[in-house]
């Protein structure tokens, strides 16, 4: 294998592949890249065995080829050397031979046999969305997912295609996120759950654009296509929960509120209700609802906090327990200025939603109170 | 106690004390911060047994006192604040009660006449200096500072007044760092060796600006004061190294290299020289200097790495071994284009100088080359 690639193209390259590579594993091939030439471009290939990531990207291919190199030490040099042409070569001692102005790296390689095959993926359904929406529907929803392994389907998203509408879910037992997108063309109705971990990498591999990119699912697995990348994984085995009829849609205390005061009040008394000295229990703080105004109180052995906050109020009064930092993740990724947010009884969960439309809900379930 | 203050204020005084707040303690009032009112002002004073500051900042004092409270906390609460004036009071069961707007929070105070006396120091001798100065001083030597506990006076930087002009030191062991500027005025020459935890410190709370400090030690202590902040500090007893003794004056090998270059051969080379795989021990990298070139190379079992630049040489051809993060560090914090780096035999220091006068001198020690 002999290539010249440009520096840019290729960090580029692995910059989007190394999020598929291992961290903590006892199989040292996972912790590499495959690299495999093809006429004039070649394919950087990393599989942790849950996900797996492809590459394409041009250069001038001399002698073709393919390795298996350490993912963090091949990236760690290309990143170092200078912004021009690299020479990169298999030598006949099979060592990964890069060369660029007066630098010469040779790497230790490892049998491109060896490294693990990516699923073949049959896809049976299929959306294309544009990349800096689905980012969107990721950052609402996936601080929702459980971090739980005892409910493993509550440990992804579901991504649920019905009636050309894209609606996407997460719930840990005590929160849900929920974020709703049309869809430009007709498809046909499908869920799958994916994994959180997958939509994490996903995320921070797709660009805020409007350039598009595909989501198919087979049985099990699900592939997201872009221009160059391809990226596989799992999904989620089991019985997702029937969100339609747990989100309540009435409502017997109603405000409408401004997002960012709120916002900075939970931050704020969050200090109290979650600080250093308390850390290892829960401590909820106490909403009060009485006309025009919502007061948020905690009070434990670090001290007491109370803020108090104009809002419009509709329906009676309440009094409830929530543990603020629900509502400060709910909070943090609504673009909104304001809000409306739903009551039962003290009980009952609470909705966030929005003023117009329903692009969004998040439900929280209450605490209890000790008086 | 009660004042009223604006955020801002208070906000840079908390940020300056709270570099004082001990982190690793049994002694709860060592993470806090004393308060005290005087007149149409109040003092900040943080003290963690080691380093000790104050801060005085104005503000609208209602009525006089003084109290204790978590450092931390405060801070957070402080920081979380809309941008207006605070009222800040002691109420009558002794906690501090912070309003703002529709916020208010009580915090649990500890009683000030339990909270450590600062040392008070008997100026002996003492230097003024631009803060920017101080701040160059401690950025191009403190990296030196040896982290080995056996030998404490080395945890230290010298701070050498001699003739008008101050040196900084530090050495440990393995490279020696030496930086020089001369004073405005007269003053005695006297030394002291300041704990380089204590420099690190002093170095986030001054600012980049020609504003003076003023350092001033006594036998066992020293203060570093500014317009609005002191800090105190013990200082290390002992007997430092005679760093003028042992620098070399002469070389053999001399090279002229451009910094920026160089720095980046050594850093890409320190990825294989120190790689994960090999992390345990410490290999070192090959210099070879032949007429008009540095050849930088190591070879280990993440592979081979071999570096060359063009240089200007004098004197002798040249091969050793040196541990390239003594080279990194030293030429991170040069900011001359060029540099001398002069060598003697293959088992002497090497010491990098700039090309014009001699504001700073760094020595590296070999280390012998298995062959």
């Amino acid at each position: 294998m002999k290539i010249v690639c440009e520096k840019e193209n290729l960090m580029k390259a692995i910059n989007s592949v190394i999020k598929g590579v291992a961290s903590k594993t006892t199989m040292p091939i996972l912790e590499c890249i495959l690299i495999q030439t093809n006429d004039d471009n070649i394919k950087l290939t990393t599989y942790d065995l849950e996900i797996g990531i492809e590459y394409i990207t041009k250069c001038n291919v001399i002698q073709q080829g393919s390795t298996v190199v350490n993912a963090i030490m091949f990236c760690e040099i290309i990143k170092k050397l200078p912004d021009t042409e690299i020479n990169i070569t298999l030598n006949d001692k099979n060592l990964l031979v890069i060369e660029c102005e007066g630098s010469l790296y040779k790497l230790a390689t490892m049998n491109p046999n060896e490294f693990p095959e990516l699923p073949k993926i049959n896809i049976e359904n299929s959306i294309d969305l544009e990349q800096k929406t689905l980012k969107e529907m990721i950052r609402k929803t996936i601080f929702a997912v459980s971090i739980e392994e005892n409910r493993p389907i509550f440990t992804g998203c579901l991504f649920e295609i019905n009636e050309n509408k894209l609606n996407v879910v997460a719930v840990d037992g005590f929160r849900l996120g929920w974020k709703k997108n049309f869809l430009d063309k007709s498809v046909n109705s499908f869920s799958a759950v994916i994994p959180g971990k997958t939509l994490n990498e996903v995320n921070k591999i797709i660009s805020d654009t409007f350039d598009n990119i595909k989501i198919g699912v087979s049985k099990n697995q699900a592939l997201f296509e872009m221009e160059n990348c391809k990226i596989v994984t799992r999904l989620l085995d089991g019985e997702f929960l029937n969100y339609n009829n747990v989100i309540p849609d009435t409502w017997e205390t109603r405000i409408k509120v401004n997002k960012k005061e709120l916002q900075e009040c939970f931050e704020r008394i969050s200090l109290i209700s979650s600080s250093a000295i308390e850390k290892e229990k829960k401590y909820p703080v106490k909403l009060n609802i009485d006309i025009g105004k919502l007061t948020i109180s905690c009070t434990n052995q670090t001290g007491d906090a109370k803020e108090e906050i104009f809002v419009e109020t509709e329906g009676k009064n309440l009094e409830a327990g929530f543990n603020p930092r629900y509502f400060l993740d709910a909070l943090k990724v609504i673009d909104d200025e304001e809000i409306y947010i739903d009551f039962g009884s003290s009980i009952s969960p609470s909705v966030i939603r929005p003023i117009d439309g329903d692009d969004y809900k998040y439900m929280i379930l209450p605490i209890r109170i000790k008086e």
